[in-house]
């Protein structure tokens, strides 16, 4: 597969139809991620009330569920909003921050799973972990060493559902595939969030439709080619965050030759 | 009117009287607007207890209601403040954010016109529309095609409150007046927060008191002119979004000879 | 004593045990903090829900608190916090953010200091002033003219804790010596969150042991030149706050010359 061609058409098709992605997350993250979806082309919409929103998830593109600021209030508007998508067969995707750290995140993380349909986790090897009964957290930081592969299909078997899980090479198991990604730079981990966007970004290509497999393997890429490109002579994180954000709003014009997606 | 001159005497009046601007506001934009309220000259303060906001709004020049995230809690704090706000007659300055996108946000927004004393009502054209029963929105975006001066005209007859169409050109409809601003970049419209943060700007120059429309076509000019200068070579939107508010700090030492204001 | 090989002993330490720093802060700075966080070398995390903040302080180095947007259910949870980081000998760092503003604030800031065991209490000259019963409060600003080094000893002689009272010239009461940082720039003043951010950098620094007075010191001076240095040629403060976060990322490499600690 052109994986190129295909990073090509997903920019353009989220810049004709810019999707409407809601997004329910924590506050360490909630400007970052709005300015990503902007960024990218799509339009996002951060709603959290209970009393609202089932109705913004019914007429959004994708939901992004994202439990790093979680409190029970929260959980229980994304089992609403979640309700609410699945019945409309609107992609879910569920960041699973600091799995693991608490019994409170792990609990919550595994109810998300259990109550909704949702369509891509996305996490790091320890969060993941976490959730299949594996893995090591530290606050919201990965420190175990298991196999990312391995664990992503533990949790692909034990949920149902398509698995990234993120690093130096993100691996993403499919329902029916393996992909892996190579995109990325260290300095995605020097800035607080990173995870949280990619996340955000696996929302925005899954809006569009499509094999959520392939439109999260795009989703990493692409971002991951952008933090390349932000990476260089950058100084430090502070002006590498602001970069990120002008290189994402960039990859249409400079195109993604570059994006490095292989089947596992 | 020699609008250069207006907007230099109430740049020096913000910079001498350091107004406080009390705002309840969401939490995609908090950063940013008390980062714009101090690139003014102005002091923010960001408060949401039901147990201070009405002692916070006492004591504070202008308040500011965002309603971009918010929650059935905050609208009781927001009308607690705003009738301590009232009460020693403290402008008010309301941002409908996303009303017509869910009938939370509609009527939360409605609720706060008709028992509080607003004195400015800014939003995009969708929002508005929304309050007056047209306008569509998707999202936090306006997607209609109403025209911004009707839309204008219309909720300020039914309000009774100064109200301000924000667009390509912003329209503010005051009680006796209306004025017409030109300045912005597009750019603005990739950056999230970019009208609320123009809402934070309206709530510092009523701050400082005047006419309502007046004060209000001199903040959104002067917001947009220090965007019209951070957009000048600007690689994104991400360096945008930092050296607009390096621009806003700089409005009273460049000038601002390029407010474009005229009277409809 | 040798401030610019402690300095520097420090931040090595900081890079090799990666402290967990648990934040329970305002939602204006969060993302600031978190940043800033990383920068230093260590690891943050911002837990605030009830059920899991005793979890996840129990875990953590350093608790931090910071009532700027304070709700009664947050200051619940620093409650639970402090007691389990008390329960471990984890040191707590406390930002009374607007003290002096509302009753609400300074009540809760002196529940926190009378309930908790705290170790250090970081404030500007108004708010630690409002907590001994003098001191004048605008917002968040101090506007008062005690003396910073009457205040801070009023405050530790309260309290029974090291207190850093901050301004042009930072003084730091311990229980057994005072310090003085002289470290700084004017920008840090026209940025949000600034004072947030050093006691975010305190927790840090608290975090891998040592005298409470000299750590809170030395997180202060460094934060200073990280800003000293981020203030050179800096067009405005937007392009300061990314840069500052690139200066505190570059302090090992670029060296310590330049902290200026004293004795009182």
């Amino acid at each position: 597969m052109n994986y190129t061609a295909e990073a090509t058409a997903a920019l353009d098709r989220i810049d004709a139809t810019k999707p409407l992605v809601h997004q329910i997350t924590n506050v360490v993250v909630t400007n970052d991620s709005a300015n990503l979806t902007l960024g990218f082309g799509a339009l996002p919409v951060m709603a959290y009330a209970i009393e609202e929103v089932a109705e913004m998830a019914a007429i959004a593109q994708a939901l992004v569920l994202n439990i790093g600021t979680l409190s029970s209030e929260e959980i229980a508007a994304m089992l609403v909003a979640g309700r609410a998508a699945g019945d409309k067969g609107i992609p879910i995707v569920l960041d699973p921050v600091g799995a693991g750290a608490t019994r409170f995140r792990t609990e919550s993380a595994l109810t998300l799973l259990r109550e909704l349909p949702i369509t891509v986790l996305r996490g790091n090897r320890g969060e993941i972990g976490a959730l299949v009964g594996s893995g090591e957290v530290r606050g919201v930081e990965a420190t175990g060493s298991e196999d990312p592969h391995e664990v992503a299909k533990a949790a692909r078997d034990r949920f149902g559902v398509t698995v990234a899980v993120t690093g130096p090479t993100d691996v993403i198991v499919g329902l029916d595939r393996t992909l892996l990604v190579d995109n990325g730079d260290p300095l995605l981990g020097r800035i607080t969030g990173s995870g949280c966007m990619s996340t955000a970004a696996i929302g925005i290509f899954n809006g569009i439709g499509g094999d959520p497999a392939l439109q999260t393997a795009l989703a990493l890429a692409t971002y991951g080619l952008a933090a390349e490109r932000a990476a260089v002579d950058a100084p430090g994180p502070g002006t590498f965050r602001s970069r990120l954000l002008d290189e994402v709003a960039a990859l249409r014009e400079k195109g993604v030759e570059g994006v490095r997606i292989r089947e596992a």
